[in-house]
């Protein structure tokens, strides 16, 4: 089903997975036809934009806590939702877009810590979890069998 | 002057930047009229082609081992090379690079050691020192400036 609206939550980029696989699966969601939006910290949409500088593969990007206060107040609403972790930072923002969205779901945890951290995760999420911190092919196996 | 043959040289993924600056400089090249050849380690072009899916901003690229060979061998020879590194082992390359092509060389270092490693680079070579990790704006306007 094309059409859906997508949120990407970025963590702090000091995974380099993090920017390369968000590119890619950005890209791949939009040639589904779906909408995505990026929203994450100051330093990960920097690197994104930078890595991407004609706009092929990120549409939308916002500021995180904008978006988290835009969620709350239901100024804005997504079908699906996928958060990108290595750590505890990103855990917790999952935490609370479980609480704040009702959009499915999806826990995205990576880097060398990423079964621990995985396992911590007790909010209702679909993980998916690889120990990828320089090769990006592992996570985006996983990611490759998402179907939206 | 367009149409030159450009060479990037990329050590292994571990900060952040690198990948994303890659792909902003080539682009930026590209967009000027010169053919990029980007080498680099197994890790680091896989990450480079995740993050390019469509290939948009990436031409052509060559495994790095290969790379120095055929240039020790005088297959191949660029205009300019610019060795990106935040290491002792991209230090080298830059010193093997400055040994075996006659192409104008840039030692584009970033990272938290980027001050310490470029003051030992011994080799001729123009020096782009920023303490870029996470945030590629640094770098970035560094590397705007240089002109080709």
């Amino acid at each position: 089903m094309a059409g859906c609206k997508i949120l990407f939550v970025m963590g702090c980029p000091e995974v380099p997975v993090q920017t390369s696989i968000v590119l890619y699966f950005s890209n791949k969601l939009r040639k589904h036809g779906h909408r995505v939006t990026v929203a994450g910290t100051d330093a990960a949409l920097r690197l994104l934009s930078v890595s991407d500088p004609e706009g092929h593969y990120i549409e939308n990007t916002m500021d995180l806590d904008q978006c988290i206060a835009d969620l709350v107040e239901r100024r804005i609403e997504f079908d699906y939702c996928f958060v990108f972790m290595h750590n505890d930072a990103g855990m917790t923002y999952g935490a609370s877009i479980s609480v704040i969205s009702k959009a499915k779901l999806y826990a995205i945890v990576f880097g060398k810590n990423a079964e621990s951290i995985a396992e911590t995760i007790e909010y209702p999420a679909e993980k998916i979890v690889a120990k990828a911190v320089h090769n990006p092919t592992p996570l985006k196996n996983k990611l490759d069998r998402v179907v939206i």
